[in-house]
């Protein structure tokens, strides 16, 4: 049983659930914001999903409601790119654990009618790729033509064809990885701890009152410095000052390169909700895909029968170019089709958000080849 | 005019001033806390500058009085060690801004007897190194056999040749760095914007209350993530969990990695303030040596007579090689004398404080060939 409600260019649906998650809670009603581009076929073949990273939404290639910005993947997504909308049925949805709509702990807990805030179920990458296979249920997709994305949007690309083999036909991974090193969760680790230690947090309750900007800023700044390169700051800040052109001898922003992180934690608070940042970055650093799979990555895609490509970026030091060949040798020892490519750009992790003529190409290519 | 006094092996100088800063304050009195080791030379040419990294401190060798820690290069500086106590008349001064008993925000401002907290002039690179020359002053070393430092302590060695190159016979630059990147930059912003989101950080002005010990606690894991290489942190830590093995789905530390940060931020907001995080900060961030040389850092060294020694370590990605080699470079441009060496270590930046043979006996062997 389900509702299916439509604002804009976006839906929301309400599945009865339950949702059994990693963590053994479940999760009923599972409410699922997403969007959908092109004509899903007669016999369904031609569904694409996209997945979305930490702090992505549903919006792929259209406006964000809140920041009247263009979808964040126009690049890739839309007719005649390599996600074609002309030919494919796209998919996108906001992930569990997220406040664009889908359920998350700024949903209401039915039980109380009140925020579940920090009483929202510890989430898996795993568990926001069953409530996508909800969703394909709920719109007659049984298989996906591909399932596509950057980031955790991998993870869960990945993820997919593990869980789902005979649901999936083909996954394109880019910048992403198979597991969360303990560098990668250092670096998560400090952003929670910077939203944890913000007063106005309370444990997570805050939503009828200020939230924790203060903190959610901070964390935000220290993740976007791990998603440039160094020598794309160089190349972009150096040591330039701003227009005053002099140093302060304060603590104002004298940097270019504060006053841009400094923009980047501010515009995100307006956007993004504490408690999601703190339960999504819980969901990667658990991302392992071999501990799930008795600590072999291979036997995660043994018989496999779906093709992957798999993307990273020489610059990219969050999923270093050594991830995704760790991914491409279990590929490859599971006996599973697997194009890769490393891909340079000086922009580090945010390329595959980037215009990339290369990207396109590796993309648009290999969906043509496994159409 | 100076007074001197003597706590245990620690003393403390009052030193009348005025000291004219980068900054265009004056600074007047100076406090200044140092150690010293072994026993000046009738000549005084036996004298060895140690320069300490940003949350540093003069207890080099000696036990510190908060933390009941060996001092903290112990390894480098002793009798029979590279920088030997047994030759060598050994000065170890806490920096200006810092917290140890030199003069910096927590120090009471004379116009009003009241800490200074962020009424304290912003300092540099540059500032701190005067501040010593006023102390070999005091202690009547007219020319140092050796300035040698790590990290920020390099800045400092690197700052002494080019500001005194007649007091200085031999510099050690050991995972330093002529000038801070927009990364590193951006790091400490991070910092600085974590203390500053603290509501206790209550503009500075703190000390009689609660400090803001949660905002430099966030900063400092965020830093010190930094400090260790991606290898290092995945050979020591790598996904394993704490002793409960399993995961709690929940928001505790589950991984190592993420309660050995927490230590870290929490066992360094009993032994350091807050504002000098921020000044010590700022001070690295302005630090460019080129910059105070009309933008060439051969210049900073032209005609020089100092001999330098340069270390860096291969898995350092802080100050990375490609820095050390810049400096170096530079030197041989201006016509220097200068050895460089690139040492393998997987432990990242702090390799400089660490147990490392091959470190050892390149100090030793510089300092004796320099003697």
């Amino acid at each position: 049983m389900s509702s299916d409600r439509r604002f804009g260019p976006s839906r929301t649906v309400t599945l009865s659930g339950p949702l059994r998650l990693d963590g053994g809670a479940t999760l009923a009603p599972v409410e699922i914001a997403y969007e959908t581009y092109g004509t899903l076929a007669a016999d369904a073949s031609n569904a694409v999903l996209v997945c979305h990273a930490l702090t992505g939404d549903q919006h792929v290639a259209s406006e964000h409601p809140r920041t009247g910005k263009p979808g964040w993947w126009t690049r890739m997504v839309g007719p005649g790119k390599p996600v074609d909308t002309s030919r494919h049925f796209v998919i996108c949805a906001n992930v569990l654990g997220s406040c664009m709509g889908s359920s998350g702990p700024a949903s209401a807990d039915p039980a109380t009618g009140r925020p579940y805030a920090m009483r929202f179920p510890v989430i898996t990458i795993r568990d926001m790729v069953r409530a996508q296979g909800m969703l394909l249920d709920h719109l007659g997709v049984a298989r996906l033509a591909a399932v596509v994305g950057g980031s955790m949007g991998g993870m869960q690309a990945l993820s997919w064809a593990a869980t789902y083999p005979d649901r999936v036909r083909a996954a394109v991974v880019i910048a992403s990885t198979a597991r969360h090193t303990a560098q990668n969760i250092a670096f998560h680790e400090v952003g929670r701890q910077a939203v944890m230690a913000d007063p106005n947090w309370r444990g997570g309750d805050y939503y009828d009152r200020e939230p924790p900007a203060a903190g959610l800023a901070v964390a935000r700044m220290a993740a976007h410095i791990t998603y440039l390169s160094e020598a794309g700051l160089t190349e972009k800040f150096g040591r330039k000052l701003q227009a005053r052109d002099a140093k302060s001898f304060g603590f104002d922003a004298d940097f270019q390169v504060e006053s841009y992180l400094r923009h980047q934690g501010l515009s995100f608070v307006d956007r993004f909700d504490a408690n999601s940042y703190l339960y999504i970055t819980r969901a990667m650093d658990y991302f392992d895909l071999a501990e799930e799979h008795g600590g072999r990555l291979a036997d995660a895609f043994r018989g496999t029968a779906t093709r992957f490509c798999v993307v990273s970026f020489d610059t990219d030091w969050l999923y270093p170019t050594a991830e995704s060949r760790g991914v491409v040798h279990a590929l490859n020892a599971a006996g599973a089709a697997a194009s890769f490519v490393e891909l340079s750009s000086p922009f580090g992790h945010d390329a595959f958000l980037l215009e990339s003529p290369e990207l396109s190409r590796v993309v648009d290519g290999f969906l043509r080849s496994v159409a």
